[in-house]
């Protein structure tokens, strides 16, 4: 049976590619997205993206995740250090949460070191570039098949 | 051609599979170093490990990897919050190094939020036991292929 | 004559019910708001609901409020802990204002302490469950009655 | 079958009506208690009021209430701030416990921001001044008759 | 050449005139944008103005700024203070920017003195009202006109 | 009838144009001044230019100040950042001030990011080079026309 | 016609002369009370002394002052550093009190630094041993004549 | 010659049997003071026991304690985290004092895990409930013996 | 013989008198001196003066105090608040020394509560107005009779 | 049957004895090891020593215990305050852990106020000399013998 | 060819020999200043000294020394700890600098261990006393030989 | 008579030369040793060294040298800010020690600001290189052939 997974954005990853490349490369969300949804088919997994800039959006639609997906990768970007309705939104959650950031954020301005969502996702990956986000999908299916939070 | 990969695990991690299961996994590190380095054939890359409860003896080992590996999987463990001399050691390697934890540290005690090697790490993984170490493999494997540090 | 109040709900309230029981009682949002509608009847309040998971959006409907409301409820949930642009919107209506919270933030995660909105409310009432609603209206009408701020 | 109720008042509470009357009211306590006895009457509840000045004549009546009064009601005025002997009190009762401040405490000095003993009681009420009160004694009946803390 | 300088406002900016007139005026924003459009007129310079109060939006309109105008003057209101999502969205333009704030935010309240936007932008002006908008462009030009950040 | 504005320069302005240019710019404070009174002139505005290392001198200068001239444009330099007494100094003062910052300091060192004189000023600018003193002059020429402070 | 004035002194001041004397002095409170009503009688001014180890007794003591005496001289001891309950018993007379410490208190341990009764009090006198309520009782004398808080 | 040792408990220990027993033990204060009281006759120890819910009776009792008996055990309880008072009434005390906690307060609520008695008393024995009295009573016992304090 | 003894004022006390009154009085220094040097010599002691709004002056000031006058009077103002070097200056000399403030401080904004000179005098009188001094005179006269600190 | 228990000694315990005695006493380790031997015998309980000034040694030594020993004394030293790996061991460890200095710690340098080990053990004695080991084993055989942590 | 070398001393430095000689030793300035000229003649350096308690004195000088000297010995006594402007004036300079104290300034009061000039400084000596100078001149002469800062 | 003196280097001082040289310069220890050794026998002093990543080994080292050498020059690099554990081993020695750094840590990173084994040491050099170690034994002579610490 297929897996289907979310993969949600946070803000300004609209324009990745553009903004900062020395930090977060040159390659856009798009090219990524392709990219992505092509690894996962040869795992048997189904993707499906969403990227807003805006908090109320992306909670909508954590709202509408519970039931239709199996696991979620998400990078809140700035949201991460500040939204506490985010946070509330993915602890609502049941299924495992892999939070993914491009850059390591902890080398980063001291204020990008606190991150509020990742006291309620499963696991976290970050400073990996897009590559990240492959390996997010491997260990959500890993979660996934064997107990969930076994180690 | 073959690539070398070090594996570093820190204190208490030779106790893996007995000490708080419920946290770490029911694995030991004997068990996960043999199937890390089946997976690794696969990938052709050779792997060497250590592990110490000793902070001198795993500064002593980083200090020979140097020329001799191409990349570095560490598991710091407690000695991720407060050794400043790992944390030196590991600023001196020029290879790409991913920063591993079993669990999700940032769910856990404020003093383990706070991770202080992370800050002259290339990337980390948090959260998904034993997985987590492909997939820094694998995330090693990538930065190498590619120019390092591009995302 | 009938009084008017206004009834505002903030992030994540729209799952009430769904999410995380336990902390937030099994009854939903909509039977809430037909359960506090009968009871305003009987006291001869008319009551206009609005939820959204959008500050934004929030905020434009607090601006609509003066002059048409006599009165407000309002549950900012997260955004309790740092939408200083509601603390502004609230700050800015003349009427009586009163903050409920489901739980007690007290007794919960640290930041969940403080409150900036509640700084700038006549007052606030937290850890009854959805009778809160009920006892913020009651409250409300003896704000509106008596001289304002008497107390 | 009626209810019993405590209803205890902390320290500088005796002067109500005379103290910073702009702040906390000109109603003294004893014409509070009437008011509050009288409306309790129709609810079929019965009180039994306390204030003292002394933080250990708190603690001994506060050790009395157990198996003899249903719910409490209690204004620890500045005890909140710092009595961390109250709080043990108040966490040694198995009844519900409305915490109630006439003023609304956070839009006060930054030291009043913070209350110890709202983190074990069930709710808390502030800023209504004395009507506060009979809200909390409304949200513990609720309380009572419902499954305790069921939101 | 005509220069083209896009004029951003941020949340509560919209009821402006009407909100605490002591601290920020009794002139709306739409008279502002007037004068200004106005004044703008004799310095060659064409405007185009944005008010939301949504981050998400504000975001997005950011990102439509580079290329397109020369100059970018914006008073971020509430947003200064939090909005991570908002300062990598400045960070990401090229343009000079300058920060606008009708009141002196740093004799206010505390949680006002701090903003994370600041860090971002070339020049902040505070304190001047309305007449602080005209100062900014005349800055924006001066900034233009020389080398950038020439000082 | 000419306006008298007082323009005062703290420690180290004295070697402006020699130290460290990247931040503070190559313009002496000679040119500067020079510049300033040509175009004050055209303003009908009298300028009187004071420079001191001293904090004492400055206290003395800044008493001498009330009923002579109708408005300040002081750039307090380092002593912005610890000087209570000219803090005080300038509280005393009945005239507007605007305080001028040749660099953004919210962009450089944490300890340049608080300024204890902003709390006793009109206004600020900060991040404009030496084109922020006549930004401030006219910012100060709009205040005094105008009813004072009434933004 | 005579003043009245209250001299009130708090915990462990009853064992004044035994303790620490190297801190405090070998004079005992008795003897200091008795030279004190000796110096007062000169001054025609008559004065009620009250000691305690009890918050509660001096906050009920406190409660009786108002329209008795014309000002008050206390030296709060410990209860300076968190009796919030004093400090509020304080803020409710309006008459003047002066806060004597036998001791210097900012040369102490850092805890002692810190005195919440302070801010609530009119004048501080602290260094100077028993002589300190001498000169509290001419202060008050000073300040009751003229008009009260002048300077 | 048969030493006398007096043992104070503080406040909330008057319940100890029926307050959150799973933290505090099942035994009662009497039933421990029978038990020591036997246990100290075979050492040849009088004891003394004073339980109060009231700082200031501590403090009065504390203050007699001075040449009457030869040690003190003292559990404060909740005290130890705010009394100044009685930190100040146990350093006016020249005779050996140890502080006992049933429970291990470094594992419990952060705001246990600072005593402010703990800095004035010879010695601290927490965690290993009633047992602690009589391991107490014997460190006094070996104290009084040697020269005091020689370790 | 007559007692020399030397009176200090800080910065901005040259405008006594001029500046916000509502705190610091109407009475000019020179009003202050005048009436101290009559009070005083009803003392049988000699006063010398001085002021500065330089923190050097004051330094060398002091230096010239060892062996020249038996006692200090200062009002160090801003300086209390940072000047390290004026805390080393009192620290040199071995006489004793009052620290006056006209208003009191604690009940000012929080960064006058810290005095870092506080720690280096005998004693400290603040909120008095200008008869603080006169009250550190006497102050002074008591501890140069006695045995110096004997309290 | 004869328990077996361990005593375990951290960094700087080697010197006991010639290492500032005023503070730890004269006796050297050997003599309190044969001391305790001797004591423990007529308890029928056998002790296992071990003193290391190396943290890996320690941990190491510690992973040896379970299963072997019944309980654990130990003296962490200076780990007590930064040493999180040993902290994980104790963590590990199923047995009773008394954890004893010789000092109290809460006496001393604020930086050993906080004792990170202290949250994992079982209870803890400090400030009793060698004679602190006696007891904790008395604690332990307590702790052994009753349901293990009853109160 | 003779090398010129500043050696600037700060406040209460005048005093030396004379100040708390256990802290700072008995040798006055002249005499260092004398011994000091003397060493450095041998060394082939002329010697240029300064001293002053003013702040603004210190700074004039220190604009003076671009390209009059090839290195600076500067002990900014109690202006280490807050004076910007001082700091300021170093991080001018592109000289060598050495930072001297006489004492061990860390193993004094808190508030010395912070050294804010120490950052913009080339190296540090302190606790050597008056050698600490000579230390200096030797280790900057070093500095000038070599390439600056190769270490 | 030839003194004695050691010489201890902390971790990864063995790969000086080869780690991060911009910051450490490109000479080996070993190099810098052979160098010191011969300007030691200039001096009459004979020299012993040891290097060391292992906190345990340094400690057992430090313990050996009381009775052998005359001083002491430690670079703790990384140690410095966190091992208590040498800091209490130096506070044994009663030799005076002198701590070298080779870079200005206080121009570094903020957690190499504060070092605890500065406070235990008699005198600290920093960012004065390799040369800073040959200063040490200089001004270690010297403290030697004085009064110890007369300064």
């Amino acid at each position: 049976m297929t897996l289907k997974i979310a993969v949600v954005n946070g803000p300004n990853l609209d324009i990745l590619g553009k903004r900062e490349p020395k930090i977060y490369g040159a390659t856009t969300l798009a090219e990524i997205e392709a990219w992505l949804r092509q690894e996962a088919r040869s795992l048997s997994v189904e993707l499906q993206f969403f990227q807003s800039n805006s908090e109320g959006s992306i909670i909508d639609y954590l709202h509408e995740l519970e039931g239709v997906v199996q696991g979620l990768v998400i990078n809140p970007a700035a949201f991460s250090h500040y939204s506490v309705a985010i946070r509330d939104a993915l602890a609502f959650l049941s299924i495992p949460i892999v939070e993914v950031h491009l850059s390591n954020i902890y080398a980063r301005e001291g204020f990008r070191h606190h991150s509020i969502t990742s006291e309620v996702v499963t696991a976290q990956i970050s400073g990996l570039g897009h590559r990240g986000y492959l390996l997010a999908l491997e260990g959500l299916l890993a979660l996934i098949e064997s107990t969930p939070r076994t180690e």
